[in-house]
């Protein structure tokens, strides 16, 4: 990505986090409860820590770069409200998953079940009843802010019905991802990559794209089936690297711990790879790992080590170069439809994504 | 309430239960899973049991007479996407509702999370997780049941408004409600009206009489504070009966053992009642019993007897009378504006509940 790109990425993302914090100053007055309650303006920090401590805001960068492919003044009203329900459906689902898989600590801060468990040491299961309520109460914020939003009311629909399919998407994702660790071992990537496709990139890139355009004045509609497999090439690309930095990456360069993909028994790419890739006591070495919460350091690190011996990185790379290539064929076909600049972007996007830092 | 009242009420219900179970049918084929995946069907099939379990359909029965305060021929399309959505939103809330009270029945079967409990002894977390998830699920339904309808698009957006902000105020309301039994003791009404009102009558009652007047064609928002006060009454009679029917209630009529509220430490309508009517040791049985998981039956019973010596249960079924009849008066005040016999429906309705089998 050039200098340029990167320059209008940081400032959208600047832009935003302003945006972000207004809307959650004026959430308070704005959300009818009960006038005794003090659990739900703690409700409303909550969200508002976790929310506001949101990364590089990439899924705000697809939209505002999805509404330049067709103009570079779309409404800012409209993209204000659609990055605001996209961010808010991703801290509901960061709410509910953190719950999910029993997380402690998420974006650098405690997750919203733990902080209430430290609220409440005496009453795990209000915690717990807390924690479903703040989640819940962020998704109908996500679409709270299009229904509310000044627009024509055909495109606040439009808008609505996009997330809306979003969120039912990416459940049911998670549902096939928690399932994919249950019964008969996948071996097969078309598994893996339904599963990246429904839970990420639906609500990550798909849903980003259609808004754009939306707010451009585009009917996404009519360009359907290449927004989908876009997406679903970037989503597959972005899971592939989270799996090959889980077990291959740097934990001093990532600043996350190697090995919790195999420690939680997750069939991740990297893993589906290994298993394919090993014999014998290698093989065994990572049966025996895997779903292991004790799987020491030295165990790891001998994993990696076979996993090298037999190119498993180098085959992950090349897998996820390979996707990233044909996700960049299908933005080129965008061209000369849609404007060559924002083309660029979206067509060079996927395999600076997973090249930024190999 | 008349014979031809209720005729025409369990007509709706046997309807509804009709549409319902098609609704479930087509479900399958148009939510967009990946095709390995069996824990989607799984949880399609453990929603639709809940779903189909319910009662007297009674949000489905205001839906539809609210819309005949306005004209006995409102459009089917209109009121059945309504009734879908006003139902799927219900499934929702029981389905993480007795995730957060770690309930194991519900509607005579088991509950979604203990369902999943079941299916997967060894994985309570997976279990916890898929309970998340459907009900997560059954909230977007909701809204894209709305969505989807072939409705003018005004008539769509505004029923999707009504839902979602129902949807969110019922989620501060359950907050609130977790909230009445941490801290200072309640003792006083108004905070309960107001649990009752968000918790409950938002979604079960506003939400119907407003989409069952855009069903019609009627603007809601003209009519705004007195179906508010409308649906407020009735919530409040709704819950004091409830708490009535929890302490002093006939197990043999009800199907349910009573104490539950006391056994659990919940600050109800009856325990605020009891604790402002005893003093000495009486009052001191009650505060010993109170979130006493182990309280026995003869515990219960003293304390219903002191309840009954000092006139608690009279006051309660004073109280809900009048809390009926002011609602009963908010309704007449609909006359001449709209439809005579659907506005003695409306009069008459919060009466009957209080009173059917007291």
């Amino acid at each position: 990505m050039t200098e340029q790109v990167l320059d209008r990425a940081a400032r959208c993302e600047r832009r935003f986090n302003g945006l972000f914090a207004e809307y959650f100053d004026r959430l308070g007055a704005t959300l009818d409860a009960p006038s005794f309650s003090r659990f739900t303006p703690d409700c409303l920090q909550l969200l508002r820590d976790l929310s506001l401590r949101g990364g590089k805001r990439m899924r705000v960068v697809l939209l505002h770069e999805a509404a330049r492919l067709v103009r570079d003044d779309a409404p800012a009203e409209a993209l204000d409200a659609a990055a605001l329900s996209i961010e808010l459906l991703q801290t509901h689902g960061l709410v509910h998953d953190d719950l999910i898989d029993d997380s402690a600590t998420r974006r650098g801060g405690p997750t919203t079940y733990y902080a209430y468990r430290e609220r409440f040491p005496h009453h795990q299961q209000a915690a717990l009843g807390l924690t479903v309520l703040a989640g819940d109460l962020a998704l109908a914020l996500s679409l709270r802010v299009l229904l509310d939003a000044e627009l024509p009311a055909e495109l606040r629909q439009a808008m609505t019905e996009v997330q809306t399919r979003a969120a039912a998407d990416t459940f049911v994702g998670q549902m096939a991802d928690l399932e994919r660790d249950f019964g008969p071992a996948v071996t097969d990537d078309d598994v893996l990559h339904d599963i990246a496709d429904h839970k990420t990139a639906r609500y990550s890139v798909l849903a980003p794209l259609r808004l754009g355009l939306l707010a451009a004045g585009e009917q996404p509609g009519a360009h359907e089936a290449e927004l989908r497999r876009y997406a679903r090439l970037v989503g597959i690309c972005g899971q592939m690297r989270d799996d090959y930095l889980d077990l291959f990456g740097d934990e001093a360069r990532t600043g996350k711990p190697v090995g919790t993909d195999i420690r939680e028994g997750r069939r991740s790419y990297a893993v589906v790879r290994l298993l394919s890739a090993l014999e014998g006591s290698e093989r065994a070495l990572v049966e025996g790992a895997l779903g292991d919460p004790a799987c020491t350091p030295e165990t790891l690190a001998a994993i990696r080590g076979a996993g090298e011996r037999h190119g498993v990185p180098g085959l992950m790379r090349a897998a996820m170069r390979r996707h990233a290539e044909q996700a960049g064929r299908v933005a080129a076909g965008w061209r000369p439809r849609w404007r060559d600049e924002a083309v660029t972007f979206f067509e060079q996007l996927p395999l600076w994504s997973v090249e930024r830092d190999a």
